[in-house]
């Protein structure tokens, strides 16, 4: 017999065997649209789950209510003390003498003064720019208008080459004197609806307000100063509360072979509180648990041991994701892979994994393909399993089409009627299909 | 000199030209975002393009003073009769002594009796169940409910597994006798909006009114049904009309070296009138019309012509499309390629092609990934190019994601909120790249 007919037949059915458990596993993902079922509970019956909020200590109770449920082993809390920041219920700005501006508070501004704050505006593009404002700011609000590059075909590289202007913007124009910043929100989309997102601010420099301008508002005010000097009146009354303790929540398929190699699949709890943190990133945890819910209801029993961790505190600090590295650090587990979803509850595209497997992964991608992954990247992962690189984990992170992200991200649109569950289910079932074979080939 | 370095020397020059052309290409687009313009202009100013409705007669005008706008040559009007049935303003259905049934007519068919008709129920999940019926549907309402399989990945595959139902179960049901059909929606969607759709008669065998049912009425009258016998209410005042004189809508680049070999980019404008055809075909139209804006803006000049089509009476009976192959049969034209939209102005996943041409075209495959076109597949094409495939045409289709299509397909729900202006000039770009490819590389 030819040696190459000889391996085909001892190889085929191993191979068929593979691929038919996966195709049970979508198709049974696509028949049941579990992940929906779960983030249409999260979303309505509890709400957004902002770090602090009555809701986010629901969400903390959910989730473990779930994965028990879902009848995963070892279901437990994660403690972390985490950031308390208020929005509180006035946030007003107005071009002086009317035309109101929408806008919303960056996640952990300060307020203004209780009256307000009234003062001319300079526009910039840049942070570079706002600092050699020096003096010419002194007493204004700086207003950072540089825009999503369109033409780029990520809308991730876009927000990345924007975001900066809304974590330190605060900074950069408060050491020229400035008094508030206005920062364009996030965003490529054509509206006015504002987004938040976290904001830093430094020791030693003035803490100065800040909120994000709706696209439309941005545009107005931008054209408002083309034509001389503008004021804007401007009044928040957010506020930086203590830390209070929360916990992200874990549980378990213990494996059955190498049970204390640990394969982590996850996202985060915590979500802004404009919306109700569906795609960002209550799609991410119930991905993370349907992937489990579908390995159990098939019987597929893991060598590998499946985690399943809903992350607190992924917006403000990355407290629960620390926690979690900290207690793996001293555990005698070994952190074998985790794979994240936190980039929107959209249909699969792509996953990220870390350089050194990327050969090895890519012998999965005809497998992975009918869950519309068309391929392995390098890089990936995210911000809730980076620390668990340095412990020895290969990460993942699941990459779904990003086109529409941006246009709910961190905003008040980023609820339920944005995601549709056959999308959301193709991740689910991506993530359970990705755990498998990690689990079942090794890495 | 190693003969593969002379040949790198060679090759990449060219290899880097086209990469860039086509890099330039999608960034303007997404920069630009003109199809969506075009769209919304249609939507919102035309509306919807029923066949013989006055909104039609308005989007073969829009059709071709836009072409004009773009800068097309030889922009003209290929006449064709269609089909002219009317809605009406009755579609009403109740189960006898309540519950109201979200329903709307299927296209085509004829009304119920002045006051409306009442009869029994009988609930079947296929045309052969319904023949198999006989005696026992006489007089009766036939529903026919087999829903969209799920499980399976493509929601095309879905709808082709279940639209025997919507297209010929009047026929099957006439033939056992029954006064009218029920269908279930085409629509995996968990919702009560109902989906239109062409339906047929046949000779010889009675025409009975035809109504699709929302999801949610089916299964409510599929509840009903399993206590008990059920009557059901039923009141429509549709009609068909004599045919009516439209046409379809071409304008050309002419080709600076092989103008007789024509490649065709196209849509179809007619849609159906529950929403305003925003998906279907909106999306296909405008992206033909913006991939050849695109080349014009950016001073690209085909050796080959590319023209631009937007297709009549793609609903009901294909008169448009048989009209423009019947014109080019006669031509001394040589229709060298077609490419269709017709799935949706969503995010592209790939190009369907005719076999002989699947080799050649994935050579393209690296040039087109930054488009969203993972692969070439085989097949594709779509219905208004069909006919060209025996003039000797490569037929080639767009298929962008398919997820969401059947969610919003021949509903009212088919607007242009629906559509993501990026998404919408992925597949545009993706469009002008192709026929770009083809026209100056050859097939």
């Amino acid at each position: 017999m030819p040696a190459l007919l000889a391996a085909l037949l001892v190889a085929a059915p191993v191979a068929f065997d593979r691929q038919a458990e996966l195709s049970k596993l979508l198709s049974t993902g696509l028949t049941d649209l579990a992940a929906y079922e779960m983030l249409y509970d999260l979303t309505t019956n509890v709400g957004h789950r902002l770090n602090g909020s009555a809701q986010g200590a629901r969400g903390v109770a959910w989730a473990e209510r779930q994965m028990r449920a879902i009848g995963l082993q070892n279901v437990r809390q994660i403690p972390c003390m985490v950031p308390h920041w208020v929005r509180g219920n006035i946030a007003n700005a107005s071009i002086a003498g009317g035309d109101r501006l929408e806008i919303c508070a960056l996640g952990g501004s300060v307020g203004t003064p209780r009256r307000g704050l009234e003062a001319e505006v300079v526009e910039v593009k840049s942070l570079k720019e706002a600092e050699e404002l020096g003096p010419r700011a002194k007493g204004k609000i700086v207003f950072f208008n540089r825009p999503f590059d369109k033409s780029l075909t990520s809308t991730f590289a876009q927000y990345g080459g924007a975001v900066d202007q809304r974590g330190g913007g605060a900074i950069a124009a408060a050491k020229s004197g400035a008094i508030a910043v206005l920062v364009r929100s996030m965003t490529a989309a054509n509206d006015d609806v504002p987004h938040t997102g976290a904001m830093r601010y430094a020791d030693g420099v003035t803490k100065i307000p800040a909120a994000a301008l709706g696209i439309q508002s941005a545009e107005r005010l931008s054209r408002a100063l083309k034509k001389g000097s503008t004021k804007v009146r401007l009044e928040m009354n957010c506020e930086k509360l203590p830390d209070v303790p929360s916990a992200s929540v874990a549980g378990d398929i213990v494996g059955s072979e190498n049970a204390n190699e640990v394969i982590v699949l996850g996202g985060h709890l915590d979500s802004w509180d404009l919306g109700r943190g569906a795609h960002d990133d209550g799609a991410g945890v119930t991905q993370a648990m349907e992937a489990a819910r579908l390995m159990i209801k098939l019987g597929m029993k893991p060598k590998r041991t499946i985690r399943i961790i809903a992350f607190q505190d992924e917006e403000f600090s990355g407290r629960g994701s620390a926690a979690y590295a900290e207690q793996a650090s001293k555990s005698s587990e070994k952190q074998y892979a985790a794979c994240e979803s936190d980039a929107g509850g959209f249909m699969p595209r792509s996953f990220g994994v870390a350089k050194e497997k990327l050969e090895r992964a890519r012998t999965w991608e005809p497998l992975l393909q009918p869950f519309g992954i068309e391929r392995f990247t390098q890089g990936g992962g995210g911000a809730d399993i980076a620390p668990l690189a340095p412990l020895g984990a290969i990460l993942f992170g699941l990459q779904p089409d990003g086109q529409r992200y941006f246009d709910y991200h961190h905003s008040r649109s980023d609820t339920i009627d944005k995601v549709n569950p056959r999308e959301l289910e193709f991740g689910a079932c991506a993530m359970a299909a990705l755990a498998w074979l990690i689990s079942e080939e090794g890495l």
